[in-house]
């Protein structure tokens, strides 16, 4: 366990990484809003908009770690791995839906997780268009926006009849075999989401949604920055075969209550299939 | 055409009806965020949120046409049809993607398009919980945001091969034969996005996603107040059998560009369909 004081002082590092991203990726985002010409940058990854933004956050978030906490690892999807064997390692995905940010979509994430000793403790999931940050440790979980704070509490009690469920693209992401066994668990739920990446994450936290499941091609800071958040609002995760969720990324199941997860894990099992190496 | 003087009392009117929407939504949008037994409001009517929401930003638009134009009808998805044979009927959608709405995503949207003679001439697409509106009519297309407005223009000159295309929901809404053609289309298109229903729209005005196709079951209210933004923004839309979209919802298409609109209609028409009856 962190200290009460470590702790509120990796928080306020954590909100001060997300302000530094979004000052990277907001002047980016829809830039050639009302811009007449604006196909030259479709292709071509020097003139990616999304490469820009995602590298020049990430390059920010370095920076400011390597300031602040030369000791500590790194490993983000843009720049690889730095001391990743460190006692405090910290995980980014400096914009997760990268989809969503070309789309011009708000629910593009910056994903930040530390992790201590190989075990996340502390997370984040950022919305700078919308001003949003939800922020979790083991010992609870809020959400930050321009007005305050409020709590986050998942939404327990929900059986899968009732359930709002989410994914972010079955036919873009999933196996074939997980295609198979989204599809009798979205016939199974309510109502059923798309297009969201991390930000459905948070909404899991918010206990909007109740529950959030992606594929084997997840990787680890896709999925890291969000599991103290998830523990602490009281979410129920689980791989697709109900193991707990290691360090390697892959599928991951997130629920409002155990319950809700172990319907979903009875359904999903079939296609449950090992992590893929970190 | 409307008078400028006109076109500018009905612009200001649009923007005092969004905010009038906003007052009502924002305070129920994720209202129970952070409260600890929140799953007895999930089924069950009269405890539905979202109708809650829905109807009462309805009321809240139509009490203001009522007094600033008696005469002016009214068409909307949660009180049916008032004068629909006026000569200027407000045509609304006080939440546009409900599941969104629901799933507490900032994706759902307000819809209002005023019709002259059955011809919609403005129209705006709101998201009060990010601050947005995006306005138009024939002679130009905006956004409004917290920070001021900023002109819309469609992205053109993008193959469908270049192309970010997006759809709501292909099997929750699409019809098997929708689902097929959406299919090849996807498969001929470099990015797909998901779950944005008219939020989408608002991006192809914005030149952010070239391309935006819905199916059969789009109502008149799903669609009507993009039509102007469309047009504004140099926009070109049509039904998937390349015919102009009538006032009755349906099959739709909007694109940056006619390219684009043809190459996706060559890709949809073996599902076109004609639309239902208003």
């Amino acid at each position: 366990m962190l200290s009460p004081d470590a702790l509120q002082a990796y928080d306020d590092f954590l909100i001060e990484l997300n302000r530094a991203a979004g000052e990277v990726i907001l002047p980016i985002f829809r830039a050639d809003l009302g811009v007449e010409d604006k196909h030259a940058g479709v292709r071509g990854a020097d003139f990616d908009p999304v490469t820009r933004a995602d590298k020049g956050a990430e390059a920010a978030i370095r920076r400011l770690i390597a300031e602040h906490y030369p000791d500590h690892g790194v490993i983000g999807e843009e720049y690889g791995e730095d001391r990743p064997d460190a006692d405090f390692v910290w995980v980014l995905d400096p914009i997760d839906g990268t989809r969503a940010f070309v789309a011009g979509l708000p629910v593009w994430t910056t994903l930040i997780a530390l992790r201590r000793q190989g075990v996340p403790v502390l997370g984040s999931i950022g919305q700078s268009f919308t001003g949003e940050i939800f922020i979790g440790h083991a010992g609870g979980a809020r959400v930050q926006t321009r007005e305050g704070s409020r709590p986050l509490k998942a939404r327990a009690g929900v059986a899968l009849r009732d359930a709002v469920i989410a994914t972010t693209d079955p036919e873009g992401y999933f196996l074939p075999e997980e295609i198979a066994v989204w599809r009798t668990l979205r016939a199974r739920a309510r109502i059923a989401r798309f297009g969201c990446d991390a930000y459905a994450y948070a909404m899991v936290a918010a206990g909007q949604i109740d529950l959030v499941a992606e594929g084997a091609a997840l990787k680890c800071w896709d999925i890291e920055a969000a599991l103290p958040i998830m523990a602490g609002a009281g979410a129920a995760t689980s791989t697709w075969s109900g193991a707990p969720i290691g360090d390697a990324g892959g599928q991951m199941i997130f629920a409002g209550s155990a319950a809700l997860l172990d319907e979903a894990v009875s359904v999903l099992q079939p296609a449950a299939r090992p992590p893929f190496a970190a």
